[in-house]
Parts: C-alpha cells; structure tokens; sequence
C-alpha cells in the first residue's frame, strides 16, 4: 500500500514483545491483567491479548464496552464513572456479557440500583491522589455507597478501583514507587476493612516498571501496547519499546530556517505536548522510515509545532538536506492513545 | 434525539447570522469570500453558503476537496503545500472541477509541472510573518517558481497567498490592524511586479474585525462559521456569536472540591487550552443547557484540565450544588474546528 496522507504504522513485534513483558510483570506479582483497550481500539490488536490468554479487558466508555462486546469480549469494566444516561446500554450489555461499572458517589449508587435490571459487578472509584474522579478512602460515604450496593440484588460489590494518572507526572523510578506505595497504604485500608474484595489498579508508569506490585489483585494499563514519547520521558519504556510510528509527507523543506512542513497535524495527532521551562514544546520525535520500518530519532530534530493539518519539524541543517517535499517521515506521537483514536481509519499492521 | 454522550450542537441561526455578517463585510471590502470549510467539514452547513451565493471554497487537504466536489462544489482551494504523493488525486479533481493548490518552492512547482495532466490553478504561498509554511515576498525565489508555473501549459498562476495566523496571538484590534497593514505592504510589492494576479487573504480575526480590508481580492475566513473561545479571547466575536456548544453527560460532582467530572475529554475536544501565567489552564466556558440552547457562560465556571474520555469542570459552590450525576451540562470549545472534526458523527443541528 502507498501511502500518501498521514498513516498511523504499528510495529506488531513491538506490540506483541511489550503485550509479552506486561503478561510477565502480571504472573510477577500474581495480579491479574485486565489490559485497557481504549489505546489501541481495534479488535486485530485485541486478538494478540486474546492468543495470549487474556480473558479481562478495560474500556473507557459504554460505546466502546459494545463495541468489543460484538467481537467476543465477554468480560468488560468500563473504567469511568457510571454515565447514567446510558443506563439502558448499561442494563443490554450487562444481559449479554460480565460487565463492571464504576461509582463514587451515594447519589450514583442509588440511581443504578433504581434504574438496574441485570447482574452488574460494581467498583468504588477511589481517588489515591490524583484528584480526577473517585473518594477518598476515608470519606464515611464509602459505608453509604456499599450498603445500597448491598441491598440491591442485581449489583455486586467487586472491591476498589484506583487509577494513578499522577505517575504520568513523575520522573523516573523513584517518584513512581512513592505514589504506589503511598496509594496502596491508602487502599489496604479499604481491603482489610471490606473481605472479599479486590484492589484493582491502573497505569502504566507503574505497572511498567515498579518494582513491587504484589499488593494488587488487578492491573489494568493500557498505553503500555504501544508506547509513546510521553512514557519514554516518564521512564516506563525504552525507545525501541515505541511500537507505533506516523508516517507523514514532507510539503515544505526550509534550510535556512531549520525547518520543514509536513501533512500531519492536529486532526492527526491531537495536540499533546511535552513542556520545558524556557518556552520549548515538545510533539513528538522525528525518525527516517524505510518501508514502514524505524530505528532511533534523528537527532536533534523534533515536531516543534502543530496546527490542523500542518506540523512544523525542527532539524539540524546537516540532516535537513536528505529531504525534500514528496517524501515520507516518522513521527514518534507524544502520546498513542489519541494518536491512535485520531487515526483509526488510516492504520496498517505490520 | 435524546442526548446520552458527548454531542456538538449546533445553533444554525448564530451560523446564519455569522455567515451572512462575513458575506456583508467581504462585500463592504469588494472581495471574493471563498470561506474555509475546513471548520465545519460539512454538506449541511456548506449548503448555507450555497444558499446565500457562495460557490468558491477553501479546504485544507486533498481528501476534504474530494468530499465537497462530490457534494456539488466546483471550484476549490486546496489551502496547504502541495502534497506531491497525491498528485494523483490531484490530476483527478483537476479534471473535473476548478481547482486551485499553493506552492512555495522551486522543487514543487517543478515537480508538479511534471506530472500535471490538467489544468490547475497555482497560488505561491507567502510567509508574511507567521512562519509556519510560504516563501518571503523578496525571495529571488519566487521569480523561478514563477517561470517553472509559465512553462507549463496546465498551470496557471492565479496569485499570492497568505494566512496571516500570528492574529491568533493577538490581543485586541490594534495588533490585529498591524499585522494586516504589515502583511499587505508585503504583498502589495508581488502585486505590482507580477500584473492580473491577485492576493488571497484569510483568517478570521482580521476579516473579522479589521477596519480595512480593501487591498486584498479574496477572502478565506473559515473558523468564523461557528467561533469559539479563542476567537472571543481575540476579541474576534462576541459571546453570543459563539454557534456551538458539546452537551456532555455530568458523570461526578463534588461539591466540596467545587468541581465535576463530565464526560468529555480529549478525544471529542482535543486538548487545545488558553494559558495564562499563573499555571492557569482554560479548555472551555461551561453553560447551562435547555433543550440545546443556552445564553452566557455561569460565571466562575471553567474546563480546567481534559484527559482522554474525561473533563473537569470547576464551579463556585453556589451554581455546583444544581447539577447531578446525569445531568446535561455544556460546554464552549476552546477551539471549534478540532471539536467539530472530532465529532463530526456526533453532532445536531438546531
């Protein structure tokens, strides 16, 4: 296939070594793997957890939950607060599959156990320190929350959920093993307090490379698939763990200016940056392609701006001069997740 | 239509009144408007311009001219550096209606004159100041673009080309009025040397609110159809001249945080933001909805930071403690062209 417009390319021995290695982390600390899907949303993607043994998976909203559901997935948590204007999709999905949902609120637990008409396994969203969603382990409501669950005889309390997003901040090792451990002291409390619950626990700085996860019977990341230059500077992966590259056209080339334009923006890689102190932005690494295939970022070059359709790269005058307008260059996304949903009909595996 | 996730609404009187006031000051200028549907990216409201005589348009890739020439669309601008890997396409749409595409070298224009099979109109991009792709007016350069386009008997240079988008960092009408004045004593120098060529403007902050626009032959506004809180920060519109809004599901509230979790994130808004010293991030104004309308933002209230699927909203505990999980609540985008491209199969007209 020629590719003409920007084309979201996938590494699949990238794919399946980080799918691999994220197994083994699971067996390590005797977890299960409830792998989200909502980075890669595609069902080919899904086959290669699926020929690993994964049974479990994680979704971020009832669309995509029914999505996977009409291809055979038939164990769901949809990881967000329950939308209750959806509870209808919620009651048809929960007839046909194992479905978990999120709560975390009285309010929220009452208007499901009014409005539920099937089984439905129930997590409480609990909010360790990121401050997104979710209570605090110590909010008295939590009492409140399991009693309605309880007198409901559709809902089944599942345990606690907790998603970390405050790794995606950290530097490196240490600041990520301080969050872990700072959140599981929270949880713990939950768990021994409530029996027969679980601790369900999500991202995937941690989940890549702490080194202690045994506390937490589920693991849910999900960037880990693919990668990104986001958790490269998180330090959750390695450069050659990138699995997913851009292919973008080259329409401008500026010597003079150490620069060049290409056909790829933000309709295509959504406008996620990484940002340093002195003004620099950073969306996304540059790598020569040949045939679909990459090695290391050119050095010194960089996406330095990005508009609709337009990116504007950065390079040094001695590697700038390779190219000219009709070719083709790699664009390490600054984050997968919404490259990849940007780009879900322009793809190739490979 | 009962509204369960993230929806683009769309107030087609604010669109009229926004479509007919362009039409008015392109006319008060005595200049073609040939609005940039790359916007809307939408037959519907395409049919709006067609209705009010506009037959002359603006895109900003090959694909979106292929999508509007299907839809009736006859003579159209491909407003982004030639991209050479569709050339093919390119000879294609050529055949079949007026089509006009930008160069800004020698190298490209070269290259399409060797493999134009149809006859096509050349503007030669110019940077005037924004530095994102163009050649600068006293460039030596653009005499050889110009013998490469005259040898060629399919080409036909049609003018010089700007988009003057450092107005999107300008505050107010002053900046804006010196930067066109600045542009056009540019421009008016390629128009004096090269006779019956015109010059092509575009950007809505300028058409929309500059004194005089009197210099320039064209006009290719296109975000004005609908605004949005970065043109009302401009100063390019007024609140009420803002034609969309997402209505999104309320998922969490918590009063004591005086925040909320809506449903709503960086894949239906894409993350673009206003920033302000102090850290201060803003994604976005928040109304209330009723049945799709809504007035003047609630004060106090602001998109504070988006993630993936989520938003979160901050309000006075004075106007949190009327809304519920399940609730509709709106929100103003930051950026209306990215929110409407990402929900472009989500979206209702009113």
């Amino acid at each position: 296939m020629k590719i003409t417009e920007p084309t979201f390319i996938i590494n699949k021995n990238r794919v399946i070594n980080n799918i691999d290695k994220m197994i083994a982390r699971a067996e390590l600390f005797d977890a299960d793997l409830r792998p989200h899907f909502k980075t890669h949303q595609s069902v080919e993607i899904g086959e290669l957890f699926r020929e690993r043994g994964i049974t479990k998976i994680t979704v971020s909203s009832v669309s995509m939950a029914e999505y996977f559901a009409t291809n055979g997935w038939a164990d769901i948590t949809i990881a967000f607060p329950v939308n209750l204007l959806q509870i209808k999709q919620i009651n048809t999905l929960a007839k046909n599959i194992k479905l978990n949902i999120l709560v975390d609120s009285v309010f929220s637990a009452q208007s499901l156990s009014n409005f539920i008409t099937r089984s439905l396994g129930v997590f409480i969203k609990v909010d360790t320190g990121y401050h997104r969603s979710g209570i605090s382990f110590d909010d008295p409501e939590i009492e409140k929350i399991i009693n309605e669950i309880k007198q409901n005889r559709f809902l089944k309390l599942k345990g606690f959920l907790t998603h970390a997003g405050n790794t995606y901040n950290a530097k490196g090792k240490n600041e990520i093993e301080k969050i872990v451990a700072d959140s599981y002291s929270q949880l713990k409390v939950l768990k021994s307090k409530y029996p027969n619950t679980i601790i369900s626990w999500g991202d995937t700085p941690s989940c890549s490379i702490a080194e202690n996860l045994d506390e937490f019977d589920e693991l849910r990341p999900g960037n880990f698939v693919y990668y990104d230059v986001m958790q490269y500077h998180i330090g959750s992966c390695k450069m050659e763990e990138i699995a997913v590259v851009v292919a973008c056209p080259v329409v401008s080339v500026y010597p003079e200016r150490e620069e060049m334009i290409i056909y790829g923006g933000g309709i295509h890689f959504s406008k996620e940056f990484i940002a340093a102190d002195n003004d620099f932005k950073l969306y996304g690494y540059v790598v020569k392609l040949e045939n679909g295939n990459w090695e290391t970022p050119i050095a010194g070059a960089y996406v330095s701006s990005i508009s609709q359709e337009h990116g504007i790269i950065k390079m040094p005058n001695n590697q700038i001069t390779d190219f000219k307008p009709g070719d083709l260059i790699g664009v390490l996304p600054i984050h997968s997740c919404l490259t990849a949903n940007l780009l879900k009909g322009n793809s190739i595996n490979r």
